[in-house]
């Protein structure tokens, strides 16, 4: 059960670069994960702070085709996948896996609420046979504070009877660390790898078997936090974490996806980069200089992002 | 502001026929809706009820062009576009309009939470301007309990400042009557007709200036509350709400979707109408047995449904 190509350590939800008009920028975009992949950190494209629900399904395989034209390794890539609609999850893990993608994560079917496990475990299940594929590798998203729709240790226990191969590992986004122990107790060193969905989490989760972190402030503070990854066992391991700390504190201050695009935009000298799609709202201008005048207070920088 | 063909009256979220594959069935579709038509019932295809979120785009307009190639009278037609992404609510949206319906429901972006009514309003209004056609009626679609995202009046003051022509209305999904009646307070009368989610509260909507419902029983027992919308000055319209409520809730003592399927599928004679995609379950044998007996003990029927 153990892949030889198996993806760890620290990825980036990417953000995704809009133009004027709204419509996805490639250019950016393969830039900005040209830069993340030089910082040592992974692409989860198609996340939550990527704004991936507010992308069809045409815009993402238009968007991974790009990447994957650029020359970009797809065995460093997780993209989102998974949709409210069966045929659009089917879809898009179909097409991440002919591409090579080392995995996908999977978001539940998330407008229906007060769902089964059942339902959700047929959900799933549905989308691994119809793709297929022996090598497709998926890792189960736990983001109840946006999906609103949880899974519990009991779907992962059946989904991983089911579907050893395929069932890969998962995302905590939950930002509750009993609910990530509860799942490294469970499962973690039987090849099922769980990633917190914060860096927060990065020490303590290593500690407990954790398989790196997939964080929102990975966009902006990749370095830092591959370097924990990488040295987590060092004496110095709980100063880095508090660094880390420190910087995300600022961001989460704000609105998240718009403070890591106004952070893009500034440290990258590129102000389009700002540009979110409704529902979200860009960061105030107001908004923007306190951002980076509390990131300037606390020697924040992104090294080598501008051009 | 008055348009002559307005759609009022009793609308039904049409539930959506899935073949053994669970791909959705044209022919069941068309017939059901046909039904519907012949009970004085319209058809908001692609509501909640109607597992309109499992279905993809493409899907979605492949059903719509069935229905209007069977000769269905789009002018009776409110079909649900709003979706997550930007492109896909505007895709769906222009091509209900190209084909003559006489509204369209549509939900706001989902997925994000804690969005702010200036993002709510930027998503309705690149909608209305990117399909730019003056004759598209949007009927905004509050449910909270499922979309997490709720509609407030002040959103729905801006919205019909800025757009009076395709604001034409409401869908409170809310079930609370007091929400229902502030908006009714505020804006009916005025060109934008609200329509509570259930019959539950025809009559009093009737009384405060609404426009009639849209309700996922609407689906089972369409020509009793098409009668009430009809005669509801009536001596005997308290007694016909009792009997709506009565027959309703037997409904919402099981899962609704699986229950409404469940009873097309008994009084129209055809099993396979019970299958629904998931994260949704069919109801157990034993689940339906008792939703058919209590629905039988309160002499309920299905008239002119089987074929």
């Amino acid at each position: 059960m153990t892949d030889t190509q198996r993806i760890t350590g620290v990825l980036s939800p990417v953000v995704t670069p809009f133009k004027a008009d709204l419509s996805p920028d490639p250019e950016r975009f393969v830039r900005q994960c040209r830069w993340l992949l030089s910082q040592n950190v992974g692409l989860a494209v198609f996340g939550t702070n990527s704004e991936a629900n507010s992308l069809s399904v045409d815009e993402k395989i238009e968007l991974l085709d790009r990447l994957i034209g650029a020359g970009i390794d797809p065995a460093r890539m997780m993209p989102g996948t998974g949709h409210c609609a069966l045929p659009d999850s089917i879809r898009l893990t179909a097409h991440a896996v002919k591409l090579g993608c080392g995995g996908v994560l999977m978001l539940p079917p998330f407008y229906y609420k007060g769902v089964s496990d059942d339902g959700l475990f047929r959900s799933f299940a549905e989308v691994i046979e119809r793709v297929g594929e022996s090598r497709l590798r998926v890792y189960l998203y736990h983001i109840p504070p946006v999906a609103q729709v949880p899974l519990t240790l009991g779907l992962v226990e059946r989904l991983l009877e089911a579907y050893p191969a395929q069932v890969a590992g998962m995302k905590d986004s939950g930002g509750d660390w009993s609910n990530t122990q509860a799942f490294l107790d469970a499962f973690a060193g039987g090849g099922f790898d769980v990633f917190p969905g914060a860096e927060t989490f990065l020490l303590q989760g290593m500690r407990h078997g954790g398989a790196g972190c997939i964080s929102a402030t990975a966009n902006v503070n990749p370095a830092a936090i591959a370097r924990l990854f990488d040295s987590w066992r060092n004496g110095d391991a709980d100063a880095q974490q508090a660094r880390l700390d420190q910087i995300r504190g600022i961001f989460a201050k704000f609105p998240m996806i718009p403070a890591l695009k106004a952070a893009v935009a500034h440290w990258g000298g590129d102000a389009g980069w700002a540009t979110v799609r409704p529902p979200l709202v860009a960061l105030t201008a107001e908004q923007s200089r306190a951002l980076v005048a509390q990131l300037d207070a606390a020697q924040f920088t992104m090294p080598g992002l501008r051009a």
